[in-house]
């Protein structure tokens, strides 16, 4: 019998359930179980039955659970990371709250898009006490110290002597997060709740209305250029 | 032999490795094991190892896991939602800035205080998932509602044509569930970290800063008439 694939080892029968790669599969089976059930309460055996392969097929692409779940992670905050410096570089220069507000609208595109609503995963307590957390935990710093170092550079005076750039970024990237809860609750990220959700980050650090709206119709004009190949565009409502 | 209580099958031998009530140190070590691996990762017997009891003796108090975790739930929400009508009742006529603020005010203690983190057991899919929620998701809701109701009383003419009194609720208390991450990452709630989030979600409604300041001065006089007998101060900081 003539293999698919020279490399030995590779699961010959893949069910034709689905028109995505296998490997697409399990991540998206593995996503499912444990957005639903928790990652502790997930076994590998449960995604390969999900998926409809056997559990050795399984290892042949991924070393367990947890290397499924660090790839998971990683796609719920590298898409937004890997933006950072660009959107720096293209609002004009010192109109860091457009940055912010860029970034804002970008991470909610992130999380709102992503498959499975994996976003939800970073919040969980049996996977940031998961061995793999580690690698994840520095991308996910990185995207706070964004947010930290824009929403520091547009604070007013109070917002200054209440806060540092730490506490102020991770508030900004937890206020943003409110969206796996919306996709959890069954209900769609609309574009209208997107504008208030940046709003509110540039409200949160102080920016006046006048400010925000001036910030929201440079970061709408952008925004284009930041929508990769696969992105839709959120509903109007 | 004679048993200490009368009632039928009640555990006779309880170890003395700590001094709550056996019934309490059930719910302290759920608490800790569905916190660190989730709920769905966490079986009955691992509870009543770690309490060191057996299996059987844990039934005597609670028909299952799930009975524990509906314990759980309602006590990281229900001091909140049991003081909104005195904070309602307490603050000066139409005072709504400082009603929304005393409110956050009392959340962020009753978040910061729940032993074992348990505030984060409403955020996690293996327990909005399971049965059990739905007695739970009527009293978080009402806290919600709560939360949208005062917050649509004073936000500002831009925010009432971005939000509804749903959304900006949810997106307020979510807000305050930012304490829960504090927690979890190690780090403590302070009392400026708490005026800090308080003062958010006054401008996250649109409120100046002049409103943000009155209402805080207010609120806290008020204060120390929300506190249960067993809270303690923040610490400052």
């Amino acid at each position: 019998m003539r293999m698919r694939d020279a490399r030995p080892g590779r699961p010959r029968h893949i069910p034709r359930t689905s028109a995505a790669p296998p490997r697409d599969q399990v991540l998206h089976a593995a996503a499912e179980l444990f957005v639903t059930r928790g990652f502790a309460g997930t076994s590998t055996r449960e995604i390969a039955e999900r998926v409809g392969i056997r559990q050795a097929s399984l290892y042949y692409w991924f070393a367990g659970k947890g290397e499924i779940l660090a790839e998971l992670l990683q796609r719920s905050v590298r898409p937004t990371v890997d933006k950072v410096a660009k959107i720096e570089a293209m609002v004009p220069p010192e109109t860091y709250e457009t940055a912010l507000y860029l970034l804002a609208l970008v991470d909610i595109r992130t999380l709102a898009e992503a498959p499975d609503n994996i976003g939800i995963l970073a919040g969980m307590p049996d996977v940031t006490s998961c061995d793999v957390f580690g690698e994840f935990r520095d991308v996910r710093q990185e995207l706070a110290d964004a947010y930290g170092r824009l929403g520091l550079q547009i604070a007013s005076p109070e917002v200054v002597a209440e806060t540092d750039a730490r506490e102020l970024g991770e508030m900004l990237m937890h206020s943003i997060e409110v969206i796996t809860k919306t996709r959890s609750g069954g209900r769609s990220v609309t574009t209208r709740m997107a504008n208030n959700i940046a709003g509110s980050c540039l409200r949160t650090c102080g920016v006046t209305e006048d400010g925000i709206a001036s910030a929201r119709s440079i970061a709408l004009a952008l925004l284009a250029e930041f929508h990769d190949e696969t992105d839709r565009a959120l509903p109007q409502g």
